[in-house]
């Protein structure tokens, strides 16, 4: 008797939760609970053909719940996972809120399974969408080779802002299309003001025919919280403290699925023949890389799809022992809700 | 008596060069010859309030040039700027036809001025626009603290493909508007081949709601022939014949204004604040920098402008010597009509 429960079981990766868990061929679970804000409450959603009531967040619907898993904002996380825990599930969280706390552990199966079952609060983190969307690549990269260093620039879809995010780049798309924008400074922000859309956006500029390059809030130094993001974690997940990373974060006008352009220096010698036949062993990447037959991984042909997909995979030609590669994953799936969901599975494999 | 050749006068690019002739307060020239193939013969284009016939290439078309800017195919180009440089013109070409030719300078006036100066073929080669577009922030550094290695990921726009390009992204932004598309494989390419588009298209895969990680043709390493350009042309205009380059190419969905992520080592001990006094005495550099303000470049904002813009500047956290930063310039300007016309200027200059 094992009882999974989805705390954000009507948002956006909510969703993509339950779509994953209908897919799966058997599940673990004997019960099912979904829980939502108050105002949720109530509505009845399917999964796996059986129509379950939403219930309210309340520390009364953690019990008997071996399982909760968490996609809401941080600050709603950094209540509620606690409570959840000391009622005596495991929380896995999909929150930056405890991410970087030395006592919980931040995993991607693929790459520190084992890392999950130490969990002092009782909580286990899910990494941000994009780190997690390059990570099972470099992480079997890392197995065979020992990173060492990674610059990486992300192209990261508007749905990483949300369902806001979505409807936002959708309205700005619909208020260009069709006019000759894009010519001149300014006149992509005097198309979205004529067609009526607010100066209020969840991104800092206009995205339609343009790309934005700031995601997060603001760091020392001039970093985004996002990029940091990508630095830490990939250093706690793969367990390399002096990892040197640099990244910058840049959203793009693509719905779903992050894509990053990555260039990795490892401790060994590497090639491309060899980076290929460790990605191609893996069950969750997928390897796209006949460019003169048109073959590379984009983002709107991997939205939906669970792998990680790699392309472009080339040898540096002044860096030893670095490879350069595109690398696109979907950031709803094993950015949130996938790689959520496979943290749950093998906290209860036998 | 000086006398200046368009040829191409009416393309894409040859139209921005009129623009900056018109935009000129003064011009050095006392006469303006605008050529272009056979089937453009006889338009007739306003240069300076001035209205001009544009007359056919041939080898008579050039007699009594002293500067003649290309802004044709490689082919053209190939074929013509000798005949230009044997009836005595100095030929400053367009296209890739010279940049790598020993005998042909590779000439960004902020960078190399003096170079356009020795010409044994009487050829002046103008560089691609992806490396355009960095250059001047990337030249100014060098000169401060000696540039040693640069790892960059570009963000592309559709004109770098020319008015099809262009043509090709407005029409498939149509096709996609209004229709919640993006959410499924396959769907942005269902919504293109629903709307009536031709699958022959100047890009690989769909380019609207997507980025495509590939630009040029197949080269060996699995390299793109324009990540190969940036490395070369860069070396070469700034004459480091070591300098480490690694160079990830991609098309995004925008109209105009190339935009590049850039991570560069430096001999010397490089702080944000030295770097961004040496950028801010560049009269062709606008440094746009307070992220926390909103205020950094984007492609959609530097569109029709003149100067590089430079934002983001970081010092990386983990690697000596080396800033991060994103840089914009307008591909059809600074990246191909404006840098043309300054090497005119400076061949010329009194």
């Amino acid at each position: 008797m094992t009882t999974l429960a989805i705390v954000g079981a009507t948002g956006a990766v909510g969703s993509v939760m339950i779509d994953i868990i209908d897919a799966r061929e058997t599940v673990p679970w004997s019960e099912i609970r979904l829980i939502a804000s108050p105002r949720s409450a109530g509505k009845r959603l399917t999964v796996r053909g059986q129509e379950i009531e939403v219930i309210a967040l309340s520390e009364e619907a953690f019990d008997g719940v071996d399982i909760a898993m968490f996609d809401v904002p941080d600050e709603v996380s950094a209540t509620w996972a606690p409570v959840a825990a000391a009622r005596g599930a495991i929380a896995v969280d999909n929150s930056g809120a405890f991410r970087m706390d030395p006592d919980v552990p931040l995993v991607v199966p693929e790459v520190n399974a084992q890392a999950a079952h130490t969990r002092p609060k009782g909580i286990v983190s899910n990494p941000n969408c994009t780190t997690l969307s390059m990570m099972a690549a470099i992480g079997a990269l890392h197995r065979a080779f020992g990173l060492t260093e990674l610059v990486v620039a992300s192209y990261q879809a508007a749905s990483g802002a949300g369902q806001e995010g979505i409807d936002r780049l959708q309205a700005e798309v619909s208020a260009v299309a069709g006019k000759d924008v894009g010519h001149r400074a300014g006149d992509v922000r005097e198309a979205l003001s004529a067609a009526g859309l607010p100066a209020e956006s969840p991104f800092p500029a206009p995205l339609a025919l343009n790309v934005v390059p700031w995601a997060g809030s603001w760091r020392d130094g001039g970093w985004s919280s996002e990029e940091l993001k990508v630095r830490n974690e990939s250093r706690k997940i793969l367990g390399i403290d002096d990892l040197k990373v640099s990244a910058t974060c840049v959203r793009v006008p693509v719905v779903t699925t992050h894509a990053l352009a990555v260039h990795a220096t490892f401790a060994s010698p590497v090639e491309v023949e060899t980076a290929r036949q460790v990605f191609a062993s893996q069950p969750s990447i997928v390897v796209l890389d006949e460019p003169r037959e048109g073959r590379f991984p984009t983002p709107a042909d991997v939205v939906g799809e669970d792998p990680t997909y790699v392309g472009r995979i080339r040898q540096a030609l002044d860096f030893p022992n670095t490879l350069d590669f595109f690398v696109c994953g979907d950031n709803l799936r094993k950015g949130a809700a996938l790689n959520t969901y496979e943290i749950a599975e093998e906290l209860v494999r036998p």
